[in-house]
């Protein structure tokens, strides 16, 4: 986390409005599609160069235009450009470190949010910033990395199957949207195993690691928390728009998509209480044992102090002990520490250290 | 919990609407209870397969159609398509791991909630989902499970007796909550004996699995709360909601079962309260007893070390000890180790320690 | 408090309006006190059955009727139905574990709350649950015990002193809820000073009891918490009454017992910040004396077990040690002896150890 | 704390408007001063006995009175009668355990609220109550004691410098207060400087004394908290009060009041946050010097037994016992002992113990 | 921080408006630079002296005065009087330590926060307040101390880049705004760099040390907070003002700054729950260190403790011990303690402890 703070500070200084990629360089190109539709037509293209605007004129399709890794400026400037938007959500679209947030600009809305990705067995975190620009009839997309996420969707508007393409430009940026957070859920289910995995190691055999597990544990849910919370807000601001870029109908899908949001922060926040209760247990597990350590010393020692003593006693060198010279000297003494050892057992017994 | 966190991925990536049942398969067969009733009249059906849609256009009786497992999708499918219902509604009968919720369609209400019930003396709870879809003249209620919760309900309409018979379909959605929300107060009852007992534990005898059950009763409080909580938000939002579908009559019973929901929220916040309070008892209690531990090891061990030195040094094998060869020798040493004890333990009587 | 949960699982499944006494059975009779006052003129009368209803319409006088234990249901069922009062409305006065509440039915006004009373010196505390019925010229009060709380009002009406006499019966409600929030602070002193009590302890000698006193005084607190909480929203909302069941001189006199609650809340809060100050101090002084005890142990230990350690090197029986045989062995050793306790002493000094 | 809430249980039980004062008593008079002014005009007198109302009707100029200690009943009565206050104005002024409040009678605002100032070095804080009526043309003020708070501003009123001359009774009321938001301030200072104090103990010497220490700090601060808070909200009502008592150019000036008491505020959130960090760091530390402490005794006493079991072993006197006899036996015990020593030297320092 | 409180107390019992300046004695000239722009003109002067109000009429040219170190009283009071400031505001303006705010006073607007800049590698956080009063066509900026945390501003404007000289005055307002807040990432990144460094060092070899250097990152934290929160409301201010100094296009850009500031806060929590998981960490660390240490001891003495008992009992000089003529007495002996340790090692192994 601290890290993506780090990169902001390569802006301080310049004007409002520079255009800076703070993020890490990526691939060599970026990868532009384009999807043309309408119900009955798709039509698609990569473009891997941008020279000349092309026009979305036509007001029956929607053209979705998804640009794979956004650290070549110049690209990201020329469709800025293109389609006339404010120099800050250019510098906005380029500075992947922003909070997800939600501003309209009369003609278009300004989405940003982060998308999370497992990756592996053990799910360590993969994170990008996405940037939607919702015009009346084209979505502009804007991934960070050349991830695959949006795959899906484009694969269900060239089968033509589902509500996409007999919608508009609104309800595609709903399943850009919901795609997002049905891979939360992934993550919260990962996560969810790790928490189970860990109470499990918790009751069987407590150790200095799985403490290290629980703060790595935490962490992963501080920055997944960073990333759900605001969407929440995002999502509520898109259900109450008054603009006519969200219609109605997808207004009710906003309203799903706005739930499996508070779905979402509802189980991470459950998530963060047991994992506050397992700090609990875990600390007062490690006073148990030691608790149990400390008794077993006591015991020992408390038991063979004395009768060490004793045997010291009978060990000095003094010419006049009488007791020394007794026929039952020995056995007498034996006796004496019999008896201290079974005493000192009572003791304990009672006082239940055992 | 984290158990209820996994199901949602198996619908990732599927477009949006899609019907995935995510719940554990059920009995073989759905059971499908219709009652149809107005005072003076009941008509009760069993039917286990739907095939057809039955009209319940008399506006004069009020249809309760009950669906006791809801893991057949292609009878919900129906049901839902007959009664018009959207497909997000139908989509979030299956997906049994909502949050309650309370939607508006304009001509139902889309209700969601979970039930609690106690199993065994140890109160194992059992939990499902219970969606409800309210409408001028008929309900719908599906459950996760083949409970037997509403057989009272069904039983009251049956004989004719109290208000219900008498009321539309909103006082049977309202009898229906009401059920729901007594049976937590069973539940918070089962927890609060389960919290006294552990009390009464921490008191008498405080062990490490005093410290498991306190954990795991913290576990089942959070997951009681994430249940009622948004239930609040549900009843209040039926309380104030503007159309016809809920009668003003019927308000006061909903601000009746809104106030019983209050008070459990907060028996289970003073539940929490109570439990944080004894795990800082647990642990001062443990840190009580290390201390204790300690002064009996350490008043042993200062009493008997020095002692133990004094006849290690007259053990010594030195040819001119002096001392070894006095007459009185052996009782003066014995002497000072009296008197060595005797102030070892003044000084500890002092301290308080014993 | 688990105890007061309990109650309410004797009506699950009965159908709502049930009218069934949760509370503790007390005596053999209720007595009903009826109060009919206008200025100058008192009518009191004790009746301990109720076969008939009485009117009440003299429109100048006000009526007060006070049922000293709800245990009787026919009895308040009779009353309920002589003033009309919901079915609801009946059932919680009968039902002795609610929230504070307000509701208004039109007609009248039901407010609920907890009254706290102190008994012994050690502040047992008691609590009841009282129902006031406020309507436009008559007040019923549900007691939950056979308690005195209202005898002082009732004498204040008999001398025909104070405001009382002169107002109507919204005054005579206010009148109730004052005696009832004056004597939570008669209970708060009693906490504070047991609070003091503790504190003091602390300083002096914090043991395994103080511990538990604690603990027992937080129990206390949250109990009276969730009594007084709610019934700042009670008077709030009686202030903001629309109704003409409250004159606006009244509510003068209502915003002053709301700010006596508010008082009440923001003690119970210092109290609650103090009682967790107190168990940070005391966990921390536990691990003070721990230190201490730990490091007498130490010294005495690091200090004699190299002692003995040489003392038991002569003591070896070797045939062939020469230190054995010199003329200064022994007063050398003893010489060594000193010289390493001298150290460690010295030791000991720099690090602070005492 | 607990001290200020006794008082009220003198109240419990009589009627509202019972003029009963709580608080102690204080000097044998109670000094009245009033002072009227307008532009180049003051008038002062001292009346120690109020037997008559005299009239302010001068509305040209200012009326202050101010009761220098409030435990005199008849004489604030008295002043109540003759400026027309409300019964419960008067019974809140004696009753000096007032939360903060302002409250509208429409001729007359009554403003109540504490007054802080610091006693000796280590700031054993003073408090009292203050109580303002503010009406068209006069102030009253009423100090629970005989302090010289607000000497200074009858000081600027004499001299005839600044606003307070030039303004209305408004200007005056806000001086008052200001005075009194100025006097936290240096309780705050002194609170800081103790804090301070503290930290630097905590870096070079912690000792149960601070810990002592920081919980007096801590009770310090609850007891500001208490008073600062409401009043945070009293500045608020006043600067968004709509009777004209209040002049729109005051309002400038208790805007920058209420800044003033933000600002406290703000810096009482500080302390809170870094004395809950002390705490947390002494608890560290403590558990960092036992863990030094049981290091050390860890390495004595794991370095001395074996060695002492050692020289116990050929201490025993078994007739037949080979290595006694042997020329270079003790040598080679002495070596095996050193040979042990220089291991377990290496194990702890690999452990990195020192 | 407790620092900055102090000075306050220098002001209290001095009448409203007071000009005193409560800060650390700077340079011994104040320097005031001002700058006068639109586009394509720019002219700059530099005096060290104000003995007459400069009329800045001209409407159409934006005028910025830079005042670089406030602690000269006169100078400021007669900026004041020039622009017909408010007293209280000149008052603030000296009063170095106000927590940010936004004040309207019709005419202008006056806006006061605090820079923090860092110095050195290790981040030793300089802060100081900046006031801008925003007027129609003029900006005054009062640095508290010499800072050059505004050249870069005015050598865009030198230069004539960017939108800035173009632009009206509430675009340099913002341009010096969004200046100080690009510097809080600055040291945002610093601290997350030592935060990094801290929790390496908790993995690696926690210390004491560690501990202090948490502390301290945990009161810079405090500070840095306290200086960013109270921003977010004043930009908030900002944006929703309806007068006529802040224009529409403007308000986009401070919406910006906002949101820099919302993301500031959101890494600052982020911050502190990091913090406050580390300090679990080191405190459960700390736990198990111990538990180790005193395992070690434990093992040693438990086993040894027996071993030398037993020792001790053949080194008695009892007469008649027969063991001791035994032939095979000492090789038995020998067999018995090699037993007695190998059931200990086997009892350790089973608890786990090794």
């Amino acid at each position: 986390m601290p890290r993506t703070v780090k990169k902001r500070s390569l802006k301080a200084g310049l004007p409002p409005g520079s255009l800076v990629y703070v993020g890490e360089k990526g691939a060599a190109k970026a990868t532009v599609t384009v999807v043309e539709y309408k119900e009955g037509v798709v039509r698609e293209a990569t473009i891997t160069d941008l020279t000349e605007c092309f026009p979305c004129v036509d007001a029956s399709t929607v053209t979705w235009i998804d640009v794979n890794s956004v650290h070549h400026v110049e690209l990201v400037a020329k469709l800025g450009e293109c389609f006339g938007l404010h120099p800050l959500v250019v510098e906005d679209i380029l500075n992947t470190d922003q909070r997800p947030k939600l501003e309209d600009y009369g003609d278009y809305l300004y989405i940003v949010f982060r998308a999370l990705t497992c990756n592996g067995s053990r799910c360590s975190m993969e994170t990008e910033q996405i940037s939607l620009i919702l015009g009346s009839n084209f979505v502009l997309s804007f991934q960070e990395k050349e991830s695959k996420i949006f795959a899906r969707v484009r694969e269900r508007i060239r089968t033509g199957k589902g509500r996409t393409v007999k919608s508009g430009a609104d309800y595609l940026a709903y399943s850009l949207l919901d795609t997002v957070v049905d891979n939360y859920f992934i993550v919260l289910e990962t996560l969810g195993e790790r928490l189970e995995a860990l109470e499990d190691a918790l009751v069987e055999n407590p150790a200095a690691q799985t403490l290290r597990e629980i703060h790595l544990l935490k962490r992963d849910l501080i920055f997944l928390r960073r990333s759900v919370w605001p969407l929440r807000e995002v999502l509520n601001g898109l259900q109450r728009e008054d603009s006519t870029l969200v219609t109605e109908s997808t207004k009710v899908y906003l309203r799903d998509v706005y739930d499996h949001t508070i779905h979402a922060i509802d189980s991470l926040e459950t998530f963060r209480d047991m994992i506050s209760s397992m700090l609990d247990i875990y600390l007062s597990s490690a006073s148990n044992r030691l608790n149990e350590v400390m008794k077993v010393l006591t015991i020992i020692a408390t038991i063979f102090i004395p009768l060490t003593f004793i045997s010291g006693v009978y060990g000095m060198n003094f010419r006049f002990m009488p007791e020394l010279k007794w026929r039952w000297g020995y056995p007498a003494v034996l006796l004496l520490m019999a008896g201290v050892s079974a005493y000192m057992l009572y003791y304990f017994k009672k006082k239940k250290w055992f």
